[in-house]
Formats: C-alpha cells, structure tokens, sequence
C-alpha cells in the first residue's frame, strides 16, 4: 500500500473567460456543468477531488487559494479538503510556500513526506493519477529532487510552456531545460524533439520546499509566516524552483488533458445540448445553450453558436469568437449578481437608482440548514427581510427570535443583526440606501449557542 | 377646411410575433422602439396618432380594441383618442359595429358623417393620409358606398388578399373582385392584372353601416348593443360588409407600407444596431440586439442575427427564422413577466415555489402620479409591500395613511387595499400564497376624494 501524500491543489482566480457563468467572485472551477459518474453535475474541483479519491493515490488535500474562494470551495468540498488561503493575492511560489509552511508547521508533517503541487482544474482521466503516483515513487525513490509531469502534446501549442527531456520519447527522463511559450514555428521544432507540455504538476520532498522557504523567512510559527506574507517575492514556482533546480526528472502522460477555460472547449465536454430552460429548432446546429435564469430562451436557426444566460448577463458567440470573451467581459463593470456563500447563496433581483441619488437593491438569499451571516450593521442602509420559506432564527440587537415563512423584519442602519438558517430558510431582503456595498459592513462577535 | 372624420383604429389581439417583447398582454402595437422626429423612442400606435395629427385629416379617433388593451393605450395615447372595448373578443365586423354604434349613439354622429377604418399599426408615410384624405371625399361625393385603399405590392406576396380594379393601372376604379391570400404563382398572375393588396382600410358612410348593424340588433342603446354583443356573427368586415356590397371603389397608394410583425421586418425599421445593455464585437454583423434587461447582453462573431432580451424571455435568431418564432414563444407556458397598466407598470423579479406547495412572487410596482389600483382583497395570498421610492396614499381597511419610502405594509389575505401615486412612488411588493393569479382579486368601490 502506498504510503500518504500531501497533495496541494492550487485553485487560481477568477477570470471571466468563462461570463457570465464566472463572474469577480464566481471561479470556473466551481461552475457545476460538468457530468458525473451518477448523472448529476459536479464541478471541476469536485470532479478532481473525486478523481483523487478514485485513484490509488492515498492523499491528504490541501487546496491553496485566496479569501474569496475559501465559501465555495468549503460548500463544494466540505471536510475533504483543508483551505489554505492567502492573505492577498501574489504567486504561485508564495501560495505553494504557505501551503508547505501549513504541512510542515500545523499538519506536523515530516521534512521526508512527499509534496504533489498541481492545478485544481485540469479536465483530464485516471491515468493522470497513476503518473502523479509514479511522480511520488520516483521522489520517494531519490531518483530526482523534484518530479515533474510532462504532458504528451497533441498539436504544437503556443499556450503552454514546454519541457525538453534528455531521452527524447522515453517515458521517465532528466529535464534538459524549459522553454517558454513558444511561437508556433518553434512549438513545432519542440514536438520534433520530444518536448512535454509543462502542465504544472510538481513532486518533491516537504524538506526540499522549506530549504527554499527558508532563504525568505524562519520556519518558525505559521501565523508569522501568513502575517509577513507580503515578504514572499510575486513569483512563479517556475521561475523561483523549477528553473533553480539541477535535479530534476520528468514522467509523461499522454491521455486526456484540457483546460476547459473557453466557452469552446467547455462545452465540448458538455454531452447535453441544452442545459435549463432552453428550446432549439431543428435548423439550428452545432450550438449549447446554457440558461441558469428562471425564464425562457428560444434560439432558432444558430449555427456553431454558444449561449449562456445568467444572472450576471447574457454571452451569445459564435465558438471561434467565444475565445476573445474575456476582454470584453471584463469590460463590464457590474456587481456579482449570485454568489455561493459558507452560509448559503444569493441572487441579485433588482438594483435601481433614484432621482435623489438613493438606491435600493433586492435579493434572494438562501440559507443552508445551520448557516449563518455574521452579526453585523451597516451605516449607509436599511434593510428589510421578508421570509419566503422555512424557518430560521434571527439576533436583532441583541435579542434573539425565531423567525418564520410570512415575518417582516426591518432593520434600520446601525442595528446589530445576524440570521441563521434552520429549516429551508429563504429571506427576499430590501436593501435602502445613499450607498449600497458589500464593503458597508461592521463584524461583531456572536455565539448562538 | 376638411371637415371633420371619424377614424376608427382596429387594434388587434396580442400574439407573440414579436417576443419575448410582445407577450400576452403586451402587443407588438405598444413597443417603444421606433424613433420619432425628436429622437425620443414611440410605439406603432404613437407613430400613427401622431402621423394622423400631421396629416391634412381632422380625425376624431376611436380605438377599437379588447379590455385587455385599454390600458396600454390610455397611458400612451391619453385623452387623444377615445377607446371602444369589446366585451369578448369575435371578429372586425362585431368591433367595427361597436365602434360604429358608439359613435351614433354616444357620440351622435350623423349619418351622414363619414368614417374611416384602418388598423392601428401599418408603418407608412404621410402619403398614406393623403390617400384616406381622397378616400373620405370619394364616400363624401358618394362615388361609391364603400371606398378602400389598395396598396400597390411590391411583390406576388402570399401574405395579403389583393383587390382586383375595374381599370387596371388608374388612381381610382370601381372594384372587379377580391382574392383571398393567393398561392406565389396566382399572386404573380394578379400582379399582372393590376391588383392591389387589400390594406384593410375602409370609408364609408355612417349610415351604410348602421343599416347593415340593423340587421342584427336596434339601434337604440349603446349599453343594450354591448351587453347583447355575443349575438353578432363571428365574422370579418371584409365577409360580412365588403363582400358584399354593389358599391366599392378603390384607390390607390404606392407609398411606404409595412407589417413590422417580425423580428426581421421590425428591425430593418430600427437605424441602431443595438438597444439597452449590448456590446456587439467588431466581428459581428447585420445583427441587431435589443435588450430590456439591466444584465449585460454580449456578443461575438454574430452574423445576420436578432438578439432580443426582456423579463419574458431571450430570443437569439438568424434572421430568417425570426418569422418562425411564434410557433415557438406560443409553447412557452408562463405568466407576462412585465405589463403596463392604467395606473403605472409592474416587473416581476422573482417566482418561487416550495415543497409543500406554497409559491412565491415579487414585484416592482412603478405608479404614475395620481394613479391608484382598485380597491381590493386576495384570497390566497398575503402581500408585504416595501416603499422604495417616492410618496403615495394607501387604504387599508378604510383606514387612508401616507406612505414614503421605507414603509412596509403588511396585508394578509382578505385585508382591503389600495395604493396611490403621489409623486414617483415605487414599491417592491412580496406574495407568498397557495395560489397566486391574478384572478384572486375581489373589487370594492372607494374613492380617494
């Protein structure tokens, strides 16, 4: 039997390649459109992390990420995984230091445990697993101080970065060295020489990663290391280990491997044409449709089209041109209109501005059984909560009540006051006010116990 | 001096042509999305009151039109038109005797006045006027009982029924016959022949047509003609009154007249490529976007497209299949999600329904300054009502208060309500009920003076 392996699964940020399905808080990876074994959907990170567990591998995960990710992937992943969370967004290197920091300082784990750092969202098959076990055998075998995996490539990308083994076309090689992404000229000289992609999965030993770590600061206390964070240098793990390195091997893969970071190549493994309330004619071909929005959309005579609706907007491209999206998505500048939360999820419904510059916003927000909002006050708006459904519990200045289906609550700026979900709890909340942000919040402690 | 006409405008039943901005109670005649001389944005029925106000006629108009519309056209006709409702809706010829009656009998019309009918949303020039001018003087020389306008076709179009002229190629002639909508060929053919589509524009005297009414009722009360209108024959004009008629004479016009019925014929109407919240791409083009919705709506790589987005739904088209789309909007089962109303407008934001069969709605009411909804009670439902703007009165259970923003006002199920507009009052308003319709209203009488 293998023996454990810390496995940190780097979760990136959010990109709007894939809007409005992602949005500023929204990640691709935690959009639930992918298929799974029992026919419902699951996301990329779950799809990984139920990989891993169908795999050989005995892993331990820990997902390294940033703040805002920490709610979906505590939602999506719950106890499967333990959160490392940057204190502010740098780079790999760093986040992949205070992830090692985390094994070796919280976790106790020993300077000889084997460390696989790899993407969370590779759209790929088991076999990618039985290479990350090769990976750890080789590392655990000495064979190199760090194990990288080389994906075979299937046409001459200039998306990726490339690895150039010793012994070209042998499954198990010392790295030559590393290119960049290459043109496309030079991208086919690199396939004629045997080059891997580089699709950033790492093996080493925990104690080859603190000896790094360790230039930058003492390995002493974990909570120091998170507080002097802004102290790591913005840089790639690439640059900062992989290229340092002289010790280095490489064990290719060759099955599949997709980033499903366009709408393109997404819906391609996407099997249904249509998902939610969608209707396509016969003469329309080649297209997908994906409508989270509760009202209809009827395309008629598309051909080779993508369309996707949701509560943040409405994405129509031909496939080809669904690639140049991301600019002009970032170009739109509006709040997340839903958002997973620990808690549970909302829904923008209305937002609208009036003549005296004063603004109201509604939303649906759906509570799961025993998630709670902290106690908290806004100073610029009043709010008003009609509960929809279920039954929940509510602290309004200090005292709390149960609340039920058909309560109105109003709560004035400055009022201290929390909610919790008990039962299936839905509140359709009002939001008045000369300034309506998620920033306008103050935190207090509360226990409901 | 002219002297004055009566002009009655037929304005037909809902359809779905045109959606998701038409539903069922919005009609493609009350879009605001034609530009008129000032730039600002008019309906169908703008347009042609205003061209009507332009033109030499002295027209006093009456809509003839089904309960369901009196709304729209008050608000956007005011007091320039008068409205003649049906009961129920049957045909043109029970409408156009309505119409008719109410001017003879509440209006006391002579018999010898001439009226005109027309629909109420052909797109044309003034040109078209000017032929209505010569129309009414033709009926005022008496040259025929039955003066109509024949459009000359642009195509052997299969969609009219065409008007064969005594005189072939004259301004003026005595009718030989009529055809039915002709197959292309028979079309062709016609065309040949000098015939003319059918316009459905009408002049005649008063009095030919109250002799014709006669037949199916006295003529001695409005109020006994309306209550009695479900004995009228469900029967078009055309049948009941042109066919046969001994006396008809047709003139010409050559000008500008459309159906703007589709996507398609609309938009070539439309100078902008988009409308509301649209990015198109530079790849894209003869595509035209139209959206309603405060969401973002982007698109890529479209070509010779439609792209339509309202709170009913999304409709996403190659333009020739735009003419296909009612089939389709017609299959969709829901409920309009906007409507303009004699007092203001609503927007539903949200629908819910729970496990144990309770549902959920909310809703933006918009009032116009001194407008009130009836005084009434729901059976299945409570309703919370938040002032998210302005200033209005209510009644609740005979009880009148002032309301401003802020407010909440809770009503359960069997409390009499009521609400007015003061100045720009907005309220977001919450149902929760086992049953949520529309036909769950008792009305009572109040008045707010």
């Amino acid at each position: 039997m293998a023996k454990k392996t810390n496995m940190i699964l780097l979760s990136g940020g959010s990109g709007k390649r894939l809007w409005p399905l992602s949005n500023g808080v929204r990640s691709k990876q935690f959009l639930k459109v992918l298929k799974s074994n029992d026919g419902s959907y699951e996301s990329m990170v779950q799809r990984i992390v139920r990989q891993i567990s169908e795999s050989t591998i005995d892993a331990s995960i820990t997902v390294a990420t940033g703040i805002s990710q920490i709610d979906s992937i505590s939602n999506q992943l719950g106890n499967k995984v333990e959160v490392v969370a940057e204190p502010e967004r740098r780079d790999t290197f760093p986040a992949i230091a205070l992830a090692t920091a985390h094994l070796f300082l919280n976790k106790k784990c020993d300077r000889d445990e084997t460390i696989v750092v790899m993407p969370i969202d590779p759209y790929t098959e088991l076999g990618y697993f039985k290479t990350i076990s090769e990976m750890v055998e080789a590392v655990e075998n000495d064979e190199a101080s760090l194990v990288l995996m080389g994906i075979k490539p299937t046409e001459p990308s200039t998306k990726f970065g490339y690895i150039i083994p010793e012994n070209k076309g042998e499954h198990k090689s010392r790295v030559s060295r590393f290119t960049e992404k290459p043109s496309e000229e030079v991208a086919k000289e690199l396939l004629d020489n045997g080059a891997l992609w580089n699709g950033g999965v790492f093996a080493f030993k925990l104690g080859y990663m603190l000896d790094i770590i360790s230039k930058y600061m003492p390995l002493d206390s974990f909570e120091k290391i998170k507080s002097n964070y802004d102290k790591f240098p913005k840089i790639s793990f690439d640059y900062e280990v992989v290229e340092k390195s002289n010790s280095i091997a490489v064990i290719s893969f060759s099955g599949k491997w997709k980033d499903l970071g366009t709408w393109n190549s997404l819906l391609e493994e996407i099997p249904e044409n249509t998902i939610g309330n969608v209707i396509l004619d016969e003469k329309t071909s080649g297209t997908k449709a994906i409508n989270e929005l509760s009202i209809p959309v009827i395309c008629l005579g598309l051909k080779d089209s993508v369309v996707v609706a949701s509560a943040d907007g409405i994405f129509i491209g031909d496939k080809e041109s669904s690639v140049n999206l991301k600019s002009y998505a970032e170009s739109v500048d509006a709040r997340p209109m839903c958002e997973e939360r620990r808690w549970g999820n909302y829904r923008v419904l209305s937002y609208d501005e009036y003549e005296d510059g004063v603004k109201s916003l509604s939303k649906i927000l759906t509570f799961n059984n025993g998630g709670s909002v902290s106690y908290q006050t806004h100073n610029f708006r009043d709010e008003v909560w009609t509960v929809v459904d279920g039954k929940g519990k509510l602290v309004l200045e200090d005292k709390i009540s149960e609340i039920r289906r058909g309560d109105v609550i109003k709560i004035k700026a400055g009022e201290k006051h929390s909610v919790k979900g008990v039962e299936n709890l839905q509140i359709l909340e009002v939001q008045i006010g000369k300034e309506l942000s998620e920033y306008d919040i103050q935190r207090y402690d509360f226990s409901w116990e």
